[in-house]
């Protein structure tokens, strides 16, 4: 049975007698459900009646309905009113423009509009560069997507992906000061969606690709990255690939072993598989071996993408065609960007001494932690209940951050790197051990660590507009 | 020689000798370059020095120049540095994207990023309508231009333009609560500007058309009208003219005149002209006459583009086909929305009795109010140094606003008309006077007024999302 979980919160409205024990009645009644109470808003017994708002985890919607019921069936307590609390978080949309200058007046019209405007807009038609400085491009990130692979929910449209993005949003401001917009696209190819971000770029000073459908999504990014001049960054590749590898320098200091020792076999290569593969090798791991469904990658298979075919002919150089199963023997890292439950406990004992595993699938992991547990030394997944936690929002909003304050055109992947060394460095000596090798999702300082580092390799490798 | 205006404003900072006498030599050196001090800030008088920021509006750059020379020739007074208040304050770009959910623990997160803000997605997937309830779509209007013809400085291109729908957005925010965000495309057609905003849609609650050249911006808006689900409006046609009408309605309201008794011709058959054109004739005005460089547009004339032949189809019933000053005889309003100095008191003079005049091109209109004066019984500019501006801020916001708040799928010509009696009703019976026939841009209640009047009217229309 899954756990109650604030994404299936409740606030609900109670009127009690008040009377000794209805309080009591009522947390007993919603404790009995399984349901966690985890908070009580507007407590104060005054008079005959008290109004009392109460804040319920629930596991799912049917639980959240049970809970709803025994509150109903208690006598002496009446429920006047009920809301999902994620349904009202989200009621309205999650952000909002604000103005950064004022319109109090007409000396405020005169510089903010017209007629002053047109001579900061005249500056920029001279010297196009000042865009970056006199525009939100300066600060102005755009969240890409077309809706076609949104979280794990497949191609549910650029509508229904709206909300994802404006998380999005929330999360480059919190983390990194970055103002995020989204932008979800109805388009139905890689061209279409090439051609409207070219078309948008005048309003951007970055543009991250998000939840776009593999392979189209390895196109879009080359081909926008080639003709824009402003970063373009594919999150669910490189955001996942910046963190694993943190996370595997992390380990290696724990461990004192070296990239150039590593075998590391990577299971699902889509958009996060492929990136993890080229910062791995840029990194220096010395062997990676990417599978499919169909078992290995190797240079002559058919059928090959064109991310695959990339993955062949730099990774495997063996050209070991055997299942995930059969290429893991000896394996020192096992990464699962795939599916639940691919490897099991036998897997683990047919890799090499101490392994590693990176069980990266969400919500359910290739392999759960217990079932590793004492298998592997290090063991990571992408869920927040579980030591290690994998998590991209340690690496965009710092590397976005650290990109426009360089004023790079670009991200490449030395900054990639220095990103994660930044979020492995994160992690004190004394706090680095086997179940915290990377740092928490709410340490602040990450972002600020990453966008300096980021912003120094901009600047050493010359990514810069002058 | 034009007046100084915050447009051209200087801050600049200065060290005094703490002598009396010193602050008057300062401000006698600027005022003698004719420019006008409206401000002193951080004056305060301590030990042997004094530092201080003078705020000074000038005319244009050559007289900053000339201000900052004489700041730097004084005895006894240091420059210690200047800037430009315009461009400082577009420094970074006028607005900001903010969170309106907090992302401070693991609880938040699970509320607004995963998992939970994967239910959203499936709920607005199962219900598309829902994404006008659960993303910004319900208070988020794209302001959308090509850049071809921003303000009266022409086809400067889309980085440029930024600074003006930037603008725009702190207006929409500032008078109405909308959330407006800039999209400046690099396109080089209708074609591409309609597909890219019909790629755009998904995102926003509306779109805000602006600054795009005629004859392109009919068809751009006509298209989007036609595929859109949500209210598209081009501002430059129709918040122009629903001002224009709001000051018609309140002129006839202090004169007494009628609508069914008027004969208007407008100058200029761009954006903005073509507009007035149709409101005044929905509105109820007997005739109205077009005019371009070329003179009257009739049924007939050749070389009409798709608007112009409106125009001859739906106006000028006689056929007249003289020059704009031929047609101007008898007629009781003149509207112009073309360029400076095109009529002259003698045109008044040969105007039917007590001529009403809006000469709207701006920094120089058709004719000076002073030339107008005695002659005209009404008189408004585009300018806000002028008594009666007609200034589109007056409507747009509050249009959008009344469209969101109806959940609007369409602006109609009736909405449009509510929303310019909302404005003309903001003056009332004791302020009314022919000097003041609009409301002042600053009078906050416009705006709610104009959203009441125009969601009253979506209502009415039946235009409404069920």
């Amino acid at each position: 049975m899954s756990s109650t979980t604030a994404a299936y919160s409740l606030k609900i409205r109670v009127r009690l007698d008040n009377r000794p024990g209805a309080l009591g009645d009522l947390a007993t009644a919603v404790g009995a459900t399984g349901a966690n109470i985890v908070g009580l808003e507007g407590f104060e017994a005054k008079g005959k009646h008290l109004d009392e708002d109460l804040i319920v985890n629930c596991r799912d919607e049917e639980h959240q309905q049970k809970v709803i019921a025994a509150v109903e069936g208690l006598d002496g307590i009446e429920l006047l009113s009920w809301e999902d609390r994620t349904f009202q978080m989200h009621d309205g949309g999650k952000i909002e423009v604000l103005p950064l200058a004022p319109v109090m007046d007409r000396e405020d019209l005169s510089m903010a509009y017209t007629p002053g405007v047109a001579r900061v807009c005249m500056a920029i038609h001279d010297e196009p560069a000042k865009s970056h400085d006199l525009t939100i491009r300066r600060n102005t990130v755009a969240i890409v997507t077309d809706g076609t692979a949104v979280l794990g929910l497949g191609d549910i449209g650029p509508e229904a992906a709206m909300p994802v993005m404006e998380g999005k949003a929330l999360l480059f401001k919190a983390f990194a000061g970055v103002d995020g917009f989204p932008i979800c696209l109805d388009v139905d190819s890689a061209d279409e969606l090439v051609e409207t971000v070219e078309r948008l770029a005048p309003t951007f000073g970055g543009i991250n690709l998000e939840d776009i459908s593999a392979p189209r999504c390895f196109e879009v990014e080359e081909r926008l990255k080639a003709s824009l001049d402003i970063p373009v960054f594919h999150d669910d590749q490189h955001g996942t690939a910046v963190v694993v590898l943190a996370a595997l320098q992390n380990a290696l200091r724990l461990t004192g072993r070296k990239m150039e020792d590593l075998k590391v076999v990577i299971a699902g290569v889509g958009a996060a598989g492929v990136a993890i593969g080229k910062i791995l090798l840029t990194a220096g791991v010395a062997e990676v071996i990417g599978t499919d469904r169909q078992g290995a990658i190797w240079e002559g298979r058919e059928d090959l993408n064109v991310a695959k075919q990339w993955f062949a002919e730099n990774t495997n150089r063996e050209r070991k065609a055997g299942t995930l199963k059969e290429v893991m023997e000896g394996a020192d890292v096992f990464v699962g960007v795939s599916g639940p439950g691919l490897i099991d406990a036998s897997d683990l004992r047919r890799m090499g001494k101490d392994p590693m595993v990176f069980a990266l699938a969400n919500p359910e992991p290739e392999i759960r932690p217990e079932v590793a547990d004492g298998l592997a030394s290090i063991i990571a997944t992408g869920r927040s209940d579980y030591p290690n936690q994998i998590n991209n929002v340690l690496a965009f909003p710092g590397i976005f951050r650290g990109a426009l304050d360089a004023h790079a055109h670009s991200i490449t992947e030395g900054m990639k790197v220095a990103a994660a060394t930044a979020i492995a460095d994160a992690v004190s000596d004394a706090d680095l051990a086997p179940d915290h090798i990377v740092p928490s999702v709410f340490d602040r300082t990450v972002g600020i660590e990453v966008a300096r580092a980021v912003a120094e390799a901009a600047i050493a490798e010359g990514v810069i507009r002058q």
